[in-house]
C-alpha cells in the first residue's frame, strides 16, 4: 500500500477501538503528571488584568487572517500570558486523584497531551531565548509563568532553521512552539489516542490564533518545521517529548488592527 | 514496531518532505474543485443578522467547556447558519484561477478540504434529516445554504450508531459532520498533507464551539465514532470522501447562557 492510502487510512481510524479496557487508566497504572515539572527559576509575566481587550468574537472570527509580515514593535508580557494560556492555560484540575485538567480548549478525556514552549524575539522585559510554559503556577487564575531554557543568539538563524527555512517567522515577536507527551493520552486511550491528539492541536491553536486577532496582533500557523532541529533546540528527547507544530504571533508590518 | 509507535512517528512525521515539486499542483493537473457540488435543492436558512450575537471574546474562551446535557428546545436557522459558517464558510476564493479559498479556520495551503454535513433534530423550520452545507453558494456573504441528503426517521438510534452508542449526542439540536476529501489537499501536500488536515480540523471545530458559546449554547467535540455506519449514513464513499470528526450543540438543559 503506497503512503498516501496509509495516511489516508490514519486520518480515517476505521478499526480504532474506543473499548478501553487494555489502557494503562483500566490497568490501575499511576497517570502521568498533568504538565512536564518546571526545571528552572519561574519567571511570573505581567497579569493580563484587561484579559486579552474586550474585543467581540464575531467580528474577530470574520477578520483573522494568517499574517506574515511583521514590524520590528515589541508585544507585552502580559499578551504573551495571554496566547500562552489561551492555549493551555490550566483552568481547573479534576478526576480520580486529580488525573485531568480544563483548559480553553477541549482535548480527548481532558488528557491535554501537550507542553507549550515561546521563541521569544521581542517581548517586552524578556531576553531572547526559549522559553517553557508553566500552566500548573496558576491554576484557574489569568496569570502565567515561564521558566527560561536558554537564551537564543542568532534568533532569525535559529527559527529559519526551525521552521524549514521559514525565514518570515523569524520576523515575529515571538514563535510558539507545541510539543506532545503521547504517553499522556495514550494512558487513557492507548492506540486511539494519536489521531485525537492532532485535532487537539488545532483546538489550541486556533484559540491562540484568535487570541492574537483580539489583541490586535497577526499570526500564522505553521505545520513544515524540522522535527530533528525543533527537538535540539527545545531540549526534547524526541521520543516521549517531541515537537509538533508551531505558531508565529507579533505586530504586523501595517501595525495593530 | 507495534502500533502505538506507528502512530507517535505519524504525528512527529520526521520524514516528511515539503518539497511539492513531486505533487499533482507541481505536475500542473487541475485543481479540484473546493467543495463538492450540491445535488438538491438549495435551502436558504435564515441569515444571521446579528452575526452570533456581539459576545466578548475572552469571556467565551474562559467561559467554553464540552456540554452534553441538552434539553429539547430548538436553535434557529440563523444560528445553524452561524455554526455552518464558523466552521467552513467561504469568505473569499483566492490563487491561480481560484485554485483556494478563505475560510474563518486557517487550513494548510488553504485548500480546506472538508465538507460539512449538519444532523438536524431541532432547527426551527427544518424537518429532521441529513443536511449538507453548501459554503460556494454565498461566498463573502453572512449567509449559509443547505442541501437535504435525506430525512432522518429514528434520529436517536441512528446517532448512537453513529458515535459508537454515545446516546447523550442524540439529544442536541444538531450534530455536525465534518467530512475529509483528501485529495483537495493531496493535489497541492501529496503525502505530507494528512497529519496537517487533522490539526486543520481542530483549528474549524474550535471555530463552531466557540460561535455555539457566543450563542448561549452548548457544545461538544466527538472523536469517537463508527467510520462504516457514518459514511453510510451520510452517502459518502469512504475513499474519496470519509468521516473525521462530529460536534453536537445545542440549548443546555439548565437554558441557554
Amino acid at each position: 500500500m503506497d503512503e498516501i492510502m496509509r495516511n489516508r487510512i490514519f486520518m480515517k481510524c476505521p478499526d480504532i477501538s474506543w473499548d478501553r479496557t487494555e489502557s494503562d487508566q483500566a490497568k490501575g497504572l499511576p497517570h502521568p503528571p498533568l504538565a512536564k515539572a518546571q526545571s528552572g527559576e519561574v519567571i511570573e509575566l505581567q497579569e493580563f488584568e484587561s484579559f486579552g481587550g474586550r474585543a467581540e468574537y464575531s467580528a474577530l472570527l470574520d477578520s483573522r487572517r494568517s499574517e506574515r509580515l511583521y514590524s520590528d514593535a515589541p508585544i507585552t508580557q502580559a499578551e504573551l500570558a495571554f496566547l500562552l494560556w489561551s492555549a493551555q492555560g490550566a483552568q481547573k484540575v479534576i478526576g480520580v486523584k486529580g488525573h485531568a485538567s480544563l483548559r480553553p480548549a477541549p482535548s480527548g478525556g481532558a488528557r491535554h497531551p501537550f507542553e507549550l514552549y515561546a521563541a521569544v524575539r521581542n517581548v517586552e522585559g524578556l531576553m531572547p531565548g526559549f522559553y517553557h510554559y508553566l500552566p500548573m503556577e496558576h491554576v484557574g487564575e489569568k496569570k502565567a509563568a515561564i521558566e527560561l531554557i536558554r537564551p537564543i543568539e542568532d534568533f532569525p538563524g535559529l527559527i529559519s532553521e526551525m521552521l524549514s527555512g521559514q525565514s518570515w517567522a523569524a520576523k515575529a515577536a515571538v514563535v510558539l512552539f507545541f510539543s506532545c507527551v503521547p504517553y499522556r493520552a495514550e494512558w487513557r486511550y492507548d492506540k486511539a489516542a494519536h489521531r485525537v491528539m492532532l485535532i487537539d492541536l488545532g483546538h489550541a491553536g486556533q484559540n491562540v490564533m484568535l487570541s492574537a486577532a483580539a489583541l490586535g496582533l497577526g499570526s500564522c500557523c505553521i505545520a513544515a518545521y524540522d522535527a530533528a532541529i525543533c527537538d535540539t533546540a527545545l531540549g526534547l528527547d524526541g521520543a516521549e517529548e517531541y515537537t509538533v507544530y508551531a505558531i508565529s504571533a507579533g505586530v504586523c508590518k501595517r501595525g495593530r488592527s
